[in-house]
């Protein structure tokens, strides 16, 4: 039956995963970096112990990322994505004709070039030419780089643990607003509101400190600690709740899971999040 | 650090709970009865080695399936609730002062006396004189009741394999319908979509030959297999996308979870399930 992967969160509550095998293990400058085989999650991307993607689920996470700010950003054409080596929120971009350059700042080139070799479904847009693929420091990136500004701002971190915590920072939030155009929109992934309530609430609050707009959103992501993820969409101006423009609805009735309907709906929060967030 | 507790889903998946200490463990005529105390999940509710409930999630779960039907139905006079044995379900039916008699209908009497003796935070309403509990087969009483109709019938059986099984049956279905008043409204939870896609499109099609509105919708339960659930709305009359009353309005507000927002939210279906599910 082979022998189980377990992701273990706080000592106190674990996800495991039967494996058939190990498809590749490396310590990259940055971080261990492995791709599994599971018999119930397909192929498996894991991070220091930490499940990262996994091809029966990635796209619960990835068109969630992507699409509630593709389809509201008054523009689209210039995007940057901060992390997401493995090739999933590109790839979701890059659906959009509309977006002319997608800039992908990834520290990490063992994370691209193992899921290039083992996880080819879900990186699937890696020789489109509007993709710009740069293996260089997100943070400095924001930070210093004279580059045009962007319509949409995507960051695809891991968990605010070990080399990915600093892109949970107040500073690095601060850069990536300095490569935003004034009416640009940002989306992150924003942590679990279950399990890690502390982190979501301190990134709301942080990100509340920056933009005049600040919407989380929830879905199911099964691979994640307790199945519940958030993602937070940004801006200074605008709102989310708008209508799917009709030249890109054919892009998201396409999807596997996100959809006109869902655009709305992810942004209703429960009691316990909007009382945390005091609103 | 204490040991580890396993739910393991078809041999491939687990969910681990650090365990603190086991306060219960039967064995009813019906099935393995047990209550451990987590770390995370607080207490834990286990039949047959499947986590049936926790203090930190239920909510989660009783809230999604009592109030979409609770706030729909034309009328809540009697409800009927089959399973249900922590009395989660039977607590919140009784949140809505119009509910004038709530019938509990639970094979097995372990279960109750377990969950009262060890959850107290979960069945908060054992006392309320409205609340008839019985101790009888749910199967046998729907088939053959000569009691009055009810305005609405949850069903909170556990999964459908063991002595629940039988709560997933056609036939099962066919007497609660029985039993329900022409314009009533049944609500029943109906597995994963995610991790049990074929329990769940079954159980559509089973409830979709039985009731004209079959409404499938979906919500977290961190303690349940990849984190997301279902349930689903049946009636003849009516549909569930309608303004919760202003007279209960309160009592959905005062919740730990489902609010105004969430009524109508929760019915938007991703794309996977609408495309299982022929929609």
């Amino acid at each position: 039956m082979g022998l189980w992967y377990d992701e273990t969160f706080d000592g106190h509550t674990r996800l495991g995963l039967r494996v058939k095998q190990t498809l590749f293990s490396d310590e990259s400058p940055y971080q261990k970096v492995e791709v599994i085989d599971t018999v119930a999650f397909g192929r498996v991307l894991v991070i220091d112990n930490i499940f990262m993607t996994s091809e029966y689920d990635e796209f619960l996470y990835h068109e969630m990322l992507v699409h509630p700010s593709l389809t509201t950003a008054p523009e689209i054409e210039r995007v940057l994505v901060i992390g997401g080596g493995d090739g999933g929120t590109v790839r979701e971009v890059l659906r959009y004709s509309d977006v002319k350059e997608c800039v992908m700042i990834e520290i990490d080139q063992t994370v691209v070039d193992a899921s290039k070799k083992f996880l080819p479904s879900i990186g699937t847009a890696w020789d489109d030419p509007r993709l710009d693929v740069r293996f260089i420091d997100g943070i400095d990136y924001v930070k210093h780089s004279d580059d045009p500004k962007y319509d949409v701002v995507l960051l695809d971190g891991t968990d605010p643990i070990g080399p990915g915590a600093v892109l949970f920072d107040q500073a690095f939030y601060q850069g990536c607003k300095r490569m935003l155009a004034p009416d640009g929109v940002m989306a992150l992934q924003s942590a679990s509101p279950l399990l890690m309530m502390d982190v979501f609430v301190e990134t709301q609050h942080k990100l509340r400190s920056l933009f005049a707009e600040v919407h989380p959103y929830m879905g199911p992501v099964p691979l994640y600690g307790t199945g519940t993820w958030s993602w937070t969409w940004c801006s200074d101006t605008g709102e989310p709740l708008r209508a799917i423009p009709e030249r890109q609805a054919e892009i998201v009735e396409a999807a596997k899971a996100y959809n006109d309907e869902l655009h709305r709906a992810v942004f209703a929060l429960p009691n316990y999040v909007k009382r945390a967030l005091k609103l």
